[in-house]
């Protein structure tokens, strides 16, 4: 067995950053470069820069209107207007322009009358440097524009180029190389099609994109195999190039093959392996010549925060800018979140506002969930001193979105189906854009996230074999306190999910008894399970004269899984999972998918927006264009009992 | 006298931009274009993302260790360990692998004990499907990634290359054009020394890169004069291109040479001319071809608010994003705020923490004010309903800065130094870096501004004649009530500024009873005049011996420019303003500048830093470097009736 790495003991976040800015010297690492002034916003300055010209240069008038000597306008007044003559004692300006000589305050256009014969009128004095402004009264030519380390604005730039500054001594942009690594990973390049055991390299270009957002120029290397030579000659490589950071991406973990530990001790120092954060305690920080080296996780999840809390702050001290920093709010946790003592862990949230507040569910922290990433509005940190967070319990959340976009957040809970990713893309098309963020938690997941409020709406679609009808019954038994309005989205149908072609001529669930067809079942207490026992009923077929009922599979997923690799020749789901492994697809079983709303949410002008959208025709059309479902109840708010159409 | 375009009537900002909005369609002014995924972040989609491939593709390891079949391990007890022999019951896997068939779970590397054998020992049973990563369980290929008019988040990029997708439909990036204009404006490419009444142009840089930050490609074109036909052809090639917003700078207020209002009418069709906002209120919407023409304000203040309350939003619009929202913070004004009713007000604010609470000094408001937009740090909106806000009034600053930042601010408010400049850019220089925000109102401006707390310190260099002392004389009287340490900068000498080569070689005050001499003053009451004034007596010279001592100034660059045009031949004034206009400097009156600190903040970190950093022999060094400084007291904490040194 290979020497593996065991964190044994880990560390601080910010211990680590400190470890990592006392090894290296960033005057020494990071140069000194000079741009144009106009191309030099978000640059950081490297010297202090000192106004050449003053502004205004002269003494200007503020406004349109006449330029005047102000002791001659004294005696102005209602009661008695003064005359003046253009050309003689006063001169027209607009703004902008010099006073004219013997002038020293300026009388606004709209504070004169015009007389027929081009004389002007006034009704008040105008007083010394009225709207004028006067010579260096904005900028004084020498004194200090901007200090050395600030970072310059679009204003500063219209400020240095007024000051006659043509270019600025800046510091060159942080560079960052990416080294992913592993054996089985695919070069996105190559637009690839993984077989089982390879995966799409992708972290490099989170990490680039999230790079430039801090002002960093990125550069991501070929993958390099599982092999500590081949690693230790791409980072020499990578280290003898004008980046400031190598970072390599996976190899930092505790797997046999996990090699970056061992070579960065090779061409540097560790300065941190283990830190004291969840996800993200893989990550490695090294230094070597005077570089940077980082070794992240290869898991997304994790992957993520090590950039966020490790490498971005890197990345903002070796650019002399400030850390971002993400807006914060206070919101109501919908699940109690334990956390494990001795590491931050960072939780990703699902955040919705009601009423004034806002609720956040936490999503589930498996490390790799990239649905997670793409669908959270924010995160809180649980500190390594705290064991959880209850339900209920405020906590404060840093956005990932803008603020006000909460307010526009559809939270859904539930079972997941196709017409709500058509719902959510023609919500995202209105003038006033909707997002429904969806989590997918199964029908009884929905309940009890709408119980907990952690929801505003839940996809349900539980059958309940004793009265044939839909979703009522397991409200009155699992929301008995909360009153839910239940509005149809659309009929669709459970089916025998094939092989592609169906090669066994699999026409329903009459032909589950036949010998030389193996089935695959859901786990007990499924929907799909009780759904299927309900037909097999209705068949008059026993489970024993089924093979395979009793093998079990969690998802639908799995099932279809199964009959791709041919382990069994059909399984009942849906029809998108069947979809999505290319495989074909027999309705026989239709079902109600309803949405859960609470009542007291009806008059939400998001939940409003949401049901007058299934009342068009169109939104219909489209759904019934999906291929396996039938609209003639959508948008209708049910009553108990009603069953299926028809 | 030419047609000036008055504003009689304005209207609010919002209904200019619904009249905009409803005057273009985006969907056909904006096209569609294909990008490569890894290129994507920060884009919008044009359509809805569905995954081509699963996430996991496979059944896969979630963790470093062993697959088994969870089964196989029920009997596992702490008192009963079960032995795996791998390749037999048990396969190592590291995270990411594929399970291998016929295995369920994963144990963790960390929870095996290896044996000398080969074999592993374990005390507790694995269950089915622990720390594994099921197929499909993060993305089911088919699903929907993400909805039109998203705008992709680096997350995002991992997604969708995860799923398959190389390259997404996105909105094109909304494209500005801008077109200077004006017979008095400079093109800073020419690199220009500006004559008087001439400007350099700036504002495009501004605006171009404004607009960058929101996501925008910008273009600029040579500056036009003010002539219709030139301004009109300029705009018709503008429009022929592939801009979707064209933006005239200036000539859209009412000056006889504004031109813009008229050419937009030939060319299209105004839609709102005069905006009920302040400054920005001469803002010109107009479309033609289908396209936005903006008509912007000249002044960098009103050509500011233009951009971020009418061009922004409507880039953000177009390009189909959120419009940016700036981090919001309650603060409490430090100075009563007058405003005009019917206008929304934008007030730019320096603002820093004191303990938990934040204190706003509002900018004045005139509109040019490049120096206030370097040095805000929020803006504030007073409603067009409100007559202003007063003194001590709780209000929410929108932050131009990251909030953290804030702790990090030191404001000053009084006369200024070349040395605090120095300061200022030192301060910036420490590992901790703080930012000195100066705003230049004199002394005894400083005073009133800690009376009001609107300033944590004050530059101050007051003379007092009757007691021969500086500043204590004027803190008895102004702050009789707040407690103050006063602690000295530098004592510096004010002069005689000169023309270049002191061709009337003038030695001193002596002189300036010269026939051969003319003087210009300083306004009774400013520190300067009352320091002529003390110096003439030691002299012996009364006012009516100085020729010109009745010709006031109020500013030091005013008496300066005065020297400089011949108009004068000297005035009493500081070095800077001599350096600022290239003239000579004949020092004659040596004073005292102080900080004065209310003794409260002592104990801030931010003041014990400025303060420590007084006491570096090498900050001294460089005081004395400026030149004209002496620095025997620097640092040294002042006590009444001292004087001047020596």
């Amino acid at each position: 067995m290979a020497q593996r790495n065991i964190f044994l003991k880990t560390i601080p976040v910010a211990q680590a950053l400190e470890r990592a800015r006392t090894a290296v010297d960033r005057s020494r690492l990071v140069a000194r470069e000079t741009v144009a002034t106009e191309a030099a916003a978000g640059r950081v300055t490297a010297a202090a820069l000192f106004a050449r010209y003053s502004s205004p240069p002269f003494h200007s008038s503020a406004m349109d209107g006449f330029a005047v000597r102000a002791e001659e306008t004294f005696a102005a007044r209602e009661e008695a207007p003064l005359t003046l003559r253009p050309g003689e004692n006063c001169h027209p300006v607009n703004t902008g322009n010099p006073l004219p000589e013997g002038t020293n305050a300026v009388i606004k256009i709209e504070d004169v009358v015009p007389r027929a014969d081009g004389s002007l009128r006034i009704e008040a004095p105008a007083f010394p440097w009225m709207h004028v402004r006067r010579i260096g009264e904005d900028i004084v030519a020498t004194e200090l524009l901007l200090p050395q380390n600030h970072r310059i604005s679009p204003y500063d730039v219209g400020a240095l180029l007024t000051a006659g500054i043509w270019e600025v001594e800046v510091w060159e942009k942080v560079r960052l190389t990416f080294i992913p690594t592993g054996d089985e990973v695919l070069d996105f390049h190559q637009r690839p099609d993984p077989r089982p055991g390879q995966v799409i390299e992708s972290n490099s270009q989170i990490f680039c994109a999230l790079a430039r957002d801090w002002g960093a120029r990125t550069e991501r290397v070929a993958p390099v195999p599982d092999d500590p030579q081949r690693l230790r000659a791409a980072i020499e490589e990578a280290l003898a190039g004008p980046s400031h950071i190598v970072v390599v991406g996976a190899g930092s973990s505790a797997g046999s093959k996990d090699f970056t530990r061992q070579v960065f001790a090779q061409v540097g120092e560790v300065l941190a392996h283990g830190l004291a954060i969840s996800p993200g305690k893989p990550t490695l920080v090294a230094a070597a010549r005077g570089k940077l080296l980082i070794g992240a996780p290869g898991y997304p999840g994790s992957a993520i925060v090590c950039f966020e809390e490790v490498i971005a702050p890197l990345v903002a001290w070796l650019g002399r800018r400030d850390a971002q920093v993400r807006p914060r709010r206070t919101v109501r946790l919908t699940r109690k979140t334990p956390s494990r003592l001795g590491a931050e862990e960072i939780v990703r949230l699902a955040v919705g506002t009601v009423g004034a507040g806002a609720v956040a569910a936490p999503f589930g922290r498996g490390t790799g969930v990239l649905s997670t990433l793409i669908r959270a509005q924010a995160v809180a940190r649980i500190p390594a001193a705290s064991e959880g967070v209850e339900q209920g319990e405020e906590i404060t959340a840093e956005l990932l979105v803008p603020e006000p976009s909460l307010e526009r957040v559809l939270v859904h809970v539930g079972s997941h189906d196709n017409t709500l990713d058509l719902l959510t893309n023609e919500l995202m098309g209105l003038a006033e854009p909707l997002r429904l963020v969806s989590t997918h938690a199964g029908s009884l997941g929905g309940l009890t996230a709408l119980k907990s409020g952690a929801a505003m709406l839940a996809g349900c679609h539980l059958f309940d074999p004793e009265t044939g009808d839909f979703n009522f019954p397991f409200l009155h038994r699992y929301l008995p306190d909360l009153e839910v309005a239940v509005i149809n989205l659309a009929i669709r149908h459970q089916g025998l999910i094939v092989a592609p072609g169906n090669p066994k001529s699999i026409r329903g669930i009459d032909d589950l008894q036949r010998d030389d067809i193996a089935f695959v079942n859901r786990q007990r207490g499924a929907g799909t399970r009780i759904l299927l026992d309900h037909h097999l009923r209705l068949a008059g077929l026993r489970p024993q004269q089924v093979a395979g009922y009793g093998r079990e599979e969690y998802t639908h997923m799995a099932v279809a899984a199964n009959v791709l690799s041919g382990a069994a020749d059909c399984g009942l789901g849906i029809l998108s999972a069947a979809r999505a492994l290319k495989l074909d697809f027999v309705p026989v079983a239709p079902e109600r998918y309803d949405l859960v709303i609470p009542a007291s949410l009806l008059a939400d002008r998001r939940i409003a927006t949401l049901l007058g959208l299934l009342e068009s025709p169109e939104i219909r059309r489209r759904i019934s264009g999906l291929g396996g479902y039938d609209t003639a109840w959508t948008g209708r708010r049910m009553q108990s009992g009603e069953g299926l159409p028809g």
